[in-house]
């Protein structure tokens, strides 16, 4: 077995992703993980679970001695969150998060780095529609990409050790630029989510009578949707707000590029629409060739 | 083993469901089943898989002496069908199909059919990403509804036995009004459906470097739309064309919502954003408490 990479991992926020994080980690990557989490609850069952070496309600206390931080909190309490433990953190230590939007990140917690802790932000791209520590699970990354959004002069060293730990955890790692990856991220993740929050509202909205058959005669295609829509209210809800202007302007073409399919619908265009899915089509194939889907 | 509930079978159309029907029912639903396809590579295929006793790429060969016919093409092919099958519908016959818009069936099967034939339109909700006589599977259509739209004055016999066709492939089954059928389906299935097409559609425009990585990074959110984007072609273009008034309905319901969501997310509106995620994941609670997600 290799030498652990980290002495002390503290993990900030134990849901879905940093309990995966932590069951993972313990021991083969990190000798000793710190849980810490506002809600004393999760952390009661991250204890029962046996998921961590120590439990601490205070992050201050949790980052205390660590050499790798891993904020897993949603991206909204990252601000409060990193002035909460940044006089705190250890000389040379790494600070990280798992974070969906890099932008915000960059603006929320990068002022408040203090000299000497290497800021390495990081975007596993991995998840499922559970949430909470009893969600997660140890290969939760295997195969995924994780992806690295280091401010410009970061150590290389601690970028490195960072890529190294993502590919301990069975991930793929790439380094990109945060605006880039917003862009990305809004059409590939957040647009989706949004659009699939969206429509469970719609439908949600239909009469009552055909609200039910809604639900009862629910074909694979809205299934498919709801499944999306399951996911993580607070994480969603502050990824849509930290990645706004990616967002909308994703949406923004998707917009259009619905209202030119209703008006093909509309006018009978056929070969509109069968283009439109032809499209779709090609794409998925691509995916599959590339063994993402 | 049950008495066949038919002795002759004729299938109009050899896709994923038409092969699915042939392989469920052959000899113990229908003791003899008939294939016809305007494919005649689809009906070589069907021959080399043993899908049906007796090949015909003439429809209305297929039809001769049949007590039960079902159309299985995709819809926008029902009206030159029905004409060119419904001199040959033998008396007593029951005319069946598999559409997923049933409005559409009604005004271009209905008038065709002859007197002494009984008409049931039906819609199995089941189906897979995959087309053709290869991607069938007998148990596709265990535990899936079948909803059947007979025209008012249909015979209940004939309605009970296509139930009862329905029974024996492992569905469960529902009448239903056709008008109703096609708004439920327009919200449940087709609009689903028609967002997938687009979503690929929008990714696909982004710039050439950015669709890279829209593929390599694809989240899952992204993967499962590009899944339900990857169903037939000709099958999709036929449903938008002829359920055009209630998917477009549910589209306009559907675009307002999401541009409310758009606004809450440019103003920040973090309560509206909370609300909407919250009811996505009501209805996916209520979809896996009636055992349907």
């Amino acid at each position: 077995m290799a030498e652990p990479l980290f002495r002390r991992l503290a993990i900030i926020g134990l849901g879905l992703i940093g309990s995966s994080i932590a069951r993972a980690a313990r021991g083969s990557i990190a000798a000793e993980v710190v849980a810490s989490d506002r809600s004393q609850a999760v952390l009661d069952r991250v204890t029962e679970l046996g998921l961590a070496d120590r439990a601490e309600i205070d992050p201050a206390r949790a980052v205390d001695g660590a050499d790798l931080v891993i904020l897993c909190a949603p991206v909204g309490a990252f601000a409060s969150l990193a002035e909460a433990i940044a006089p705190h953190l250890a000389p040379g230590a790494i600070l990280s998060d798992v974070g969906s939007t890099k932008r915000s990140v960059l603006r929320d917690v990068g002022p408040l780095v203090p000299d000497g802790v290497h800021f390495v932000p990081a975007h596993p791209l991995a998840g499922t529609e559970y949430s909470g520590p009893d969600a997660g699970f140890a290969t939760l990354f295997e195969g995924r990409w994780a992806l690295l959004t280091p401010p410009p002069g970061t150590d290389p060293g601690a970028v490195e050790r960072v890529a190294e730990f993502w590919r301990r955890m069975g991930s793929m790692v790439s380094v990109m630029e945060p605006a880039h990856h917003d862009r990305v991220l809004a059409m590939v993740s957040h647009l989706p989510h949004l659009l699939a929050f969206t429509i469970c509202g719609t439908a949600d909205d239909l009469a009552d009578e055909t609200r039910q058959q809604v639900l009862q005669f629910a074909a694979s295609g809205f299934r498919d949707f709801t499944r999306i829509a399951a996911s993580d209210p607070d994480m969603w809800r502050d990824v849509f707000l930290n990645n706004r202007d990616a967002l909308l302007e994703m949406l923004a073409r998707f917009t259009e590029d619905a209202q030119a399919m209703a008006r093909a619908v509309r006018w009978g265009d056929a070969g509109y629409i069968e283009d439109k899915i032809e499209r779709g089509r090609k794409i998925r194939r691509s995916l599959i060739e590339i063994k993402q889907a």
